[in-house]
Parts: C-alpha cells; structure tokens; sequence
C-alpha cells in the first residue's frame, strides 16, 4: 500500500509555499524546478490542491500559487487527501456475502468486525496526519536547515516569484 | 491510497480457518469456492501467509491449509503486512536533495519534517493493526453471526476439509 509520488511533491510545495511571504505567487514552473519534477504532472497535483481550497492559483502574467490559508490552519491530512482522495484504504467487496453459505442480505446490517478493525486503523492514520499542520512542519525546517541554506533558498523562490496584493 | 484486494480474502481465509477444529485442513479449491473468489489468486496469498508462518501448507490428498499459530496470537497486522508487504505507505524520493537550491548530502543528515510526519501517521496505522487479534474478529462473528449460519457454513466447510493431525 502506497501513497502515489504525488503526495510528496504536494507537501513539500505547500511547505515551500508556506515559507513565503503571503502576497508572494510562484508559478508552477519554478516549484517544479526548485524540487527538480516534472512541470506537467507537479501541474495536476497543484489543480488537485487548488480544487481542495488549499492554494489558490492567481492568473495571468504574476499570476502562479498561493496558500489560502495559514500554514497553521492546514493539516496535513488535507493536503493528502487532495491529491490521493479520502476514501478509506480497505478494499472491502463484502465478500463475506459471497459463495454457498451466504445468507439473505438482512443478515448482513452490521457490518463485518475484519471491515471495522480495517476502518479503525484507517482512522488512526487520518487522526495523526490531521493533528498536524503545516506549521508545525514549517517550524522543525527552520531548525534543522541552516540559516544559509534557507536564505539562500527563499531568494532563489522569490527572484522567481510575483507579488500580487491578497485578494480583498 | 488502497490495500489490494488480496488484504480482503487473506483476512477472510484465516478467519474462517480460526473458526474450525486445529487439525482440519482446507483446501484452496473449497477456501476460494466458500468466499466465491478465483482460486489461482487465492492460491498466491494463501502462499504468501505461508511464508509468514501464518497458515501452513499440509501436502498429499489430505492437504490444505491451516493455522499454524492460535488466533489469538495472530495479529491483523501480520496477515496484512504477509500479503501487502511491511514497507511503508509514503513514498519519499528525498526530492528536497533536488534541484538548484539542494545542498551537499551531509546536509541531510535528520530526516526531513514531512517524512518523520508520515512515518508517525503509518506507526499509528501499524498500530492499530498490531493491536487487534484475529482471536477478537472471531469473537466479534460469533457475536453477530447466527448459530444457524454459523453452524451451516462449518458443516459445509468441514465436509470439504481433511483431519491432518497436527505435527508433533
């Protein structure tokens, strides 16, 4: 079971995003040149956060991406259920209603406990990636990443970047 | 992000071999045609609980399949880790050593801050898996399952199965 390549390039877009100042929008091609991606398929990912009112993409020509929001109010669960979905990890095709002992369908309300052991796992996963946000993950970059390193970064971005005024 | 299918029909096989005497086995043919399932990619999961010291394989005309350990210390875990493998769900290329920004590897000594979030996010996963028996799945069935189903579906699997004795 795998997270598609996607939730990786997302998160760390936001993060980089989410080290910026607020007015600043980068456009696609620069956030796949900083991570070394693919501009085209880094481009459905930023949609698919887009869509999920995470960034917002500011058109024209200063137009690229930006966080909606404040990187402490985004989750990280979010950000992967933008670009992987929300639907649970269990594969469940009922198959206990299958084959030659398989009952009516009115036995089968409650639903299987091997269902509700998977789901509660489930649960658990989505519970530590939503007490989580981007804050935080904002926070331990600043003290692991050398000042140096992260100046020398932001100016790359923000020579690259527009500054198009938040929307009123 | 989903388990594969294959999660489904382990759990299920193993339940229904932890509802049956220890020294009955059955054979794929009868585990497959019970859960209405294709019995060639049954077969390769019930080999690959095999490699897991889950079930064991009793060969000859005898044959088929059992526990090898009590349910109750068979975790859900197992089963799914013995069928979908035990790597992790995040898929981290390291693409923050990517790009025109990226500096010399030993600056990447501490993991970085999403990867450490993800892998605390599968741990709870992990967890949750690990902490459930298949001994409670058990319970749980015979708990909301009929008698008289549960009684049915045992004759029609036991008239299929052999009586191994188990090895000293």
């Amino acid at each position: 079971m795998k997270l598609s390549e996607g939730v990786e390039w997302g998160l760390h877009c936001v993060l980089v995003l989410a080290t910026l100042p607020l007015e600043a929008t980068v456009p696609t091609k620069f956030l796949a040149e900083y991570h070394g991606l693919s501009e085209t398929y880094l481009s459905k990912h930023l949609q698919a956060l887009a869509a999920a009112r995470i960034v917002e993409s500011v058109p024209g020509p200063k137009g690229g991406y930006r966080l909606v929001r404040a990187p402490g109010e985004i989750t990280l669960l979010e950000v992967v259920e933008a670009i992987d979905g929300s639907e649970g990890t269990f594969r469940c095709l009922e198959i206990r209603q299958n084959g030659p002992c398989s009952s009516e369908p009115a036995a089968y309300r409650l639903p299987c406990g091997i269902h509700v052991a998977m789901a509660r796992a489930d649960k658990a996963w989505r519970e530590a990636l939503r007490s989580q946000t981007l804050a935080e993950i904002v926070s331990q970059y600043e003290q692991h990443v050398s000042p140096e390193t992260r100046q020398a970064s932001q100016e790359w971005i923000m020579q690259r970047a527009r500054r198009t005024p938040a929307k009123a």
